[in-house]
């Protein structure tokens, strides 16, 4: 069976859904002294980076053709998160009801594509400083009714 | 070593930089066949999937903070990938000059954001349909002179 599948059917062991990886040219890295940099990088699970990057997948999920609820729901992800709304914006496709979202946040941003057809919304949800990404995890589920919810976290800008 | 450190020092030996998955209450998945499904899927390397989502870190970058540049790029990139613009727009900090931007488009979106004292800027691009997300990573390379960039590829929605 083939590592995607087994994450398909739940039992990850810790290969991700990444099929390639790519590092394009490289040069030998600076080391840095994480505490003494004036910036605006974080601590994360004792990793220092720019911010988590959540990617979250919900299959069987419902109301991800409507416009006003995606809205409503990104907009209270960000209050869940802590986070500031700068931008938002939607898009309504037809035929098939999908909606592209995305909300950009002082802490960087949450986006939403949607295929109504096959019940399955890809999210990811990108925030640096104090917010707490997570908490958008169950704001998310409970919304769409997601029978199943995937997560991944990418801790971004390590050793940047 | 530990891994996070290899794909920092580009070796990355296939384990990607997630720190963390969770897969959250599961079904049977029911079996689908793609190729009776009137929906928006696509089919890449051999994968029934949503689109191609890269996540692309660019170190030791340049002009990450020049606002007119990054929109500029970014409209570059949704031509190279052959992608239709819905929508755009971009967020300049102060004081430390990083941007957020997100671009919308038919197929889903770019997001960039910079940390010009870290000369480190995360981007994502996620497309569906007949895009071709890859068209972007030299853009990007080239636009900020980035020293160092790193992609990885996921396939959303395998399963959905």
């Amino acid at each position: 069976m083939r590592q995607n599948a087994l994450f398909q059917l739940g039992m990850d062991l810790g290969t991700p859904s990444t099929s390639r990886k790519e590092d394009i040219a490289f040069e030998s890295p600076v080391s840095v002294d994480a505490q003494a940099r004036d910036d605006h990088f974080v601590v994360r699970n004792g990793v220092r980076c720019a911010g988590a990057h959540l990617i979250i997948d919900l299959y069987d999920a419902e109301r991800i053709d409507d416009l006003d609820h995606i809205e409503a729901t990104l907009r209270r992800c960000v209050t869940a998160a802590g986070a500031t709304l700068l931008h938002i914006h939607l898009h309504h496709f037809e035929p098939n009801g999908g909606v592209s979202g995305v909300a950009i946040l002082a802490e960087s941003h949450i986006s939403i594509h949607s295929w109504p057809e096959a019940s399955y919304a890809a999210l990811d949800v990108f925030m640096c400083g104090k917010a707490e990404p997570d908490k958008c995890v169950p704001v998310l589920r409970e919304a769409f009714c997601a029978k199943r919810v995937a997560v991944s976290e990418l801790l971004r800008g390590q050793g940047a």
